[in-house]
């Protein structure tokens, strides 16, 4: 939601000029509530309005601006400012705001910047989309294990400004080995002279370039770093992930993998800046595969019309009993889910978790099941004719028995082979359990019917 | 899943009190990694194997066990060495662990630890599970504003043991109010003698130590922090809460709501920890109650017996229908329910929502009507007699484009509600949604049909 609460008195300093309000404006608060303050504003405006303060803080408060609107302002600005302002920005982002950017425009910019930034642009955006190599920041310190710690402490001094983090501090040899990690906590606490080698952790934990940012964010949540590093196949250090990046991760994959499961394209802004018409078609999509799978129950029960001519009141418990199949199918896949994302299980567990979902499909038929036949006794008992006796009734406990046991291992096996496929285990997992459920429940019902019937 | 690939060495260390293998084992990996091959041990075991390492070893190793097991080593190790070990658990999470230790066993520990903190466990333990004050840790530095750059960096140094991080400083009057923010980086950069007051960030965000935690987790991920102070109402400073406790909480969220939205209730442990018979009772009482809400889809259906008898083809498209509410009521609940644990919306913005809905299942209800229309009347066709005239299958779109604004209003205003009642927004939301679609979208579709029939 646009924070338009300053937004009057912004458009009125840049209307007189008021340099001194709106650097004060600039400096007293926190970059990320000026950001929001100015999310109203146009493209130019903004730009205009930091002007007003020091190069870092432009960039501190441009940093909590939305993609869109950074890939606006780059878009916008003149090309020798943005040039020169593209170097404060961590190496991380730039990247990702320089791939939403128009490519002519990008290719005006690179000219203008320093030849050595504009060759870690090149690299860091040779790393595909939802890697550890995209999600990198390659401004961090590097030791080497024969420094003393006072050493290391002025030469973290000296590069600060360059550093994104100078809290976790990365061990190297000469041919950029990861060899251990050195906390500035150390640095700090320890004897001037003593040895990096004598008190860096050797057993510093990383990550592959190419791995999936899934796994990044796992690791984090596990290991409780600030940060940590990059390597390729070689164990060469190519970069560092830092902790607010991972936290990112996290959120956007839990939001991903909720909106997946709920059968809707992930949305790429928030649910209020999103356009109806994007919103409709992300939805509109799977709505449509959902319906053409849907429509194949119309088929199913055309073929039993005749047992349900004769037997009427099947048609009554149709809609419960295919609907406690897709219920019983969310919840498993709900579940896998989950634990797949939070590597509570991976896909060689699957046969424990058949056994599990079997087991506990069996206890959740059964239950329901009980249930089920004591209602539809009643019920035939408070509908009269045409309702089910006592003998016929225990279609519906038999029928429920499977369906749930239909659903409990539709709905933990689809994410699993989802992932072993490679895909998103998430991708519309609920809707499409609830379909399956659905037309298998039809066939269960009528056949258990016909048999037990006849 | 149990680590078991070194237990059997472990165990043979063990039985051979082969102290120095033991110490090697404690220190040559990441505590996270120690604390996973320990998995398999009884707690008694895994006690022995902590011997063999200093303090502050031992404490690292033991932060890494599921809660479970520390409980499980609160209540089997000997009182005395507990009570040693406790002090060197960080103050949030001895709180977490005692609070689950039979209190018995609380009691009897508690007279053993040294005065001070005995109260500080006491104070922690006051604050309800799920806010700021439960997540926070005492253990943080103040400084005060007339201190010199120098004196600070001294006084950190010398607390460097007892506190949680060193990166964050925080500067307060002689009251305890929060005056500001110093950090570690800037300490270390900027000139000894400067007074901590120039240099502070005097604009530090804080949090109220009642708000929930999902708050919490919400500033760390917009704000990029390493620790976040807590306040009381006064604007004293109480705690802090660290970047580490932030993405367990991120990730705890998330999880839950992925669960609660899929109908279970969240699980305490992992997919796999969870015993069979826990799993199924989570999962049994939303079933059952989902189950109580389909059974009004039967006496629904009841009613329009004689339409369904009457007008044959009516009950082939029944389940077509009803699941393209349920799912388009899902993709509502989804979109809404993320959207309020990012903070992308709040309960103030309902009516935008309501009127986005209505729009969005205008678009969807329409593009899925005609796509309907078209199928019915060529199934029709396929299906011969008894099957929809064009005429006669007008009842589909109309029921479509009903049905549809029905789900994403449902979808979209059963979380706001549930939020307004201030219980979880994600409770069960899709099947409870789903379940309404049922029962209203049989109503809608009857209703359209007796009126458009005769």
């Amino acid at each position: 939601m646009t924070n338009t609460l300053y937004l009057p008195e912004l458009r009125e300093m840049l209307a007189e000029g008021n340099a001194a309000e709106l650097h004060e404006f600039c400096e007293a608060l926190h970059p990320a509530r000026t950001a929001e303050f100015m999310e109203g504003l146009t493209a130019a405006e903004a730009w205009q309005v930091l002007q007003h303060t020091d190069p870092a803080n432009q960039v501190e408060i441009f940093r909590y601006f939305e993609l869109p609107r950074q890939v606006e302002m780059f878009e916008t600005v003149a090309r020798e400012e943005m040039a020169k302002f593209i170097s404060g920005l961590p190496a991380d982002e730039r990247v990702d705001i320089l791939s939403e950017v128009q490519p002519e425009i990008v290719q005006a910019l690179l000219p203008l910047i320093p030849v050595d930034e504009r060759r870690d642009i090149m690299r860091l955006a040779a790393y595909p989309e939802g890697t550890a190599g995209a999600m990198m920041t390659t401004r961090f310190a590097r030791l080497s294990e024969s420094e003393t710690a006072a050493q290391a402490l002025d030469h973290v001094r000296r590069q600060a400004d360059l550093l994104e983090t100078v809290y976790y501090l990365y061990v190297v040899d000469e041919d950029d080995h990861l060899r251990g990690l050195v906390s500035l906590r150390q640095l700090v606490l320890t004897d001037p002279e003593v040895l990096v080698r004598d008190i860096m952790r050797r057993d510093a934990i990383s990550v592959d370039v190419t791995a999936h940012q899934e796994l990044v964010a796992q690791k984090f949540a596990k290991f409780d770093f600030l940060a940590l590093p990059v390597v390729d196949a070689e164990h060469h250090l190519l970069g560092i992930v830092t902790h607010d990046d991972a936290i990112d991760v996290v959120v956007e994959e839990a939001t991903e993998d909720a909106q997946r499961i709920g059968g809707v394209n992930p949305l790429s802004a928030g649910y209020i800046d999103t356009k109806l018409f994007e919103l409709a078609w992300k939805r509109g999509v799977w709505l449509m595969i959902l319906f053409f799978g849907a429509l194949l129950t119309a088929f199913a029960l055309k073929r039993y019309e005749h047992s349900i001519d004769e037997v009427a009141w099947l048609v009554l418990f149709l809609p419960l009993i295919i609907s406690s199949g897709g219920n019983t199918g969310s919840q498993s896949a709900t579940l896998i889910i989950t634990a797949l994302s939070t590597g509570d299980i991976t896909l060689r567990d699957w046969w424990r978790v058949v056994k599990r979902e079997i087991a506990t499909g069996l206890i959740l038929g059964s239950f329901l099941g009980a249930i089920g036949y004591v209602v539809a006794t009643t019920i035939g008992a408070m509908m009269g004719t045409g309702a089910p006796s006592p003998r016929h009734a225990v279609v519906i406990p038999i029928t429920l028995v499977l369906v749930v046991i239909c659903g409990t291992l539709s709905g933990s096996m689809l994410p699993l082979l989802f992932r072993r496929l490679g895909l998103d285990p998430a991708i519309m997992s609920n809707p499409f359990v609830s379909c399956i459920c659905d037309i298998v429940g039809i066939v269960i019902y009528m056949q258990v019917a016909l048999f037990w019937l006849h």
